[in-house]
């Protein structure tokens, strides 16, 4: 009997840009859906690059019909302003998810790197060079598609346990550390 | 002849609930349209709850029908984890704004106080008794409807001036040095 592959939509926000990417997984076997980055016209306003950034998802996820999203948890900026920004242009892409009834799945920046490359603190060249090995495939381009490809491998490797985003991520410290206690 | 009033709709964007406040003006003259606090189930996860929030600032624009948004320019929080938070609520907020194609002006929060209260440093209570009798009616319930209010009396009486929202507010000191360097 044939089996669908899980088909894994990966997301990763930046303060300007999005990158995205779709893996499916049948079994062991990963394979390159597509990928791309989302990139609003420079020269607008912030609202209309939110809102350019949150209609570029829905029309990825309307034809890339994935099964879940995954994204990485925010990797916190020393400075407010960053994190706030980051948190603007990540609001509307978990939004756009949101909408359309999908499942949201979130890992630290370091478990994405571990997952596909076997280092935590690889950098983003090794990862690009991992997914495309992983997914047979080369990745042209920004890394910004190879990022949201690990974060979609992640979950596909992990099968999302301990995962689900409930609530706005503590930060990779306090959920390993609750996670250890309570599960 | 008679002349159609300003609508102004002033937002309180805040880490789980927004408070939203319709003013109109009519020269001189402001008076309450009306106001309210979005306020999504507590149980309900992070995208969950910013879907509800989103939902619910569309149909308040639709059925306040504003000519113009204003909100406050974000305090910046001591920790990132704050911003952040307050960043994907604002985020999904200000995208149902551009999603209506509406202007969005954002003002300083002591901006705001001193418009409504005439101190830059105004309590909450001070504000609420000010926007009460500035609309010649009383607000009851929480602070996140008067704040919201608050900023849009602050709009209606600067006429909008030197505060559109062209890229994220880089803070209030940031921007009092660039007004005065500038125009």
């Amino acid at each position: 009997m044939s089996q669908a592959p899980l088909r894994v939509l990966g997301i990763d926000p930046g303060g300007f840009v999005a990158g995205w990417g779709l893996v499916q997984q049948l079994g062991n076997k990963l394979s390159l859906g597509s990928c791309g980055t989302i990139r609003p016209p420079r020269g607008d306003d912030f609202p209309k690059r939110l809102r350019a950034l949150h209609e570029g998802l829905r029309v990825i996820l309307e034809e890339s019909k994935p099964d879940v999203v995954a994204v990485e948890s925010v990797f916190f900026a020393k400075h407010p302003r960053a994190a706030l920004q980051l948190g603007h242009v990540r609001g509307v892409l978990l939004l756009a998810a949101a909408q359309c009834d999908l499942e949201i799945f979130e890992y630290p920046p370091a478990t994405v790197k571990k997952a596909v490359t076997g280092n935590g603190r690889a950098s983003k060249e090794q990862v690009r060079q991992m997914v495309a090995m992983l997914l047979g495939s080369e990745i042209k381009g920004a890394a910004d598609k190879s990022d949201a490809l690990a974060v979609a491998i992640c979950h596909a490797h992990s099968g999302g346990f301990l995962s689900k985003l409930k609530k706005l991520d503590p930060g990779p410290r306090a959920r390993r550390s609750r996670s250890r206690g309570t599960k």
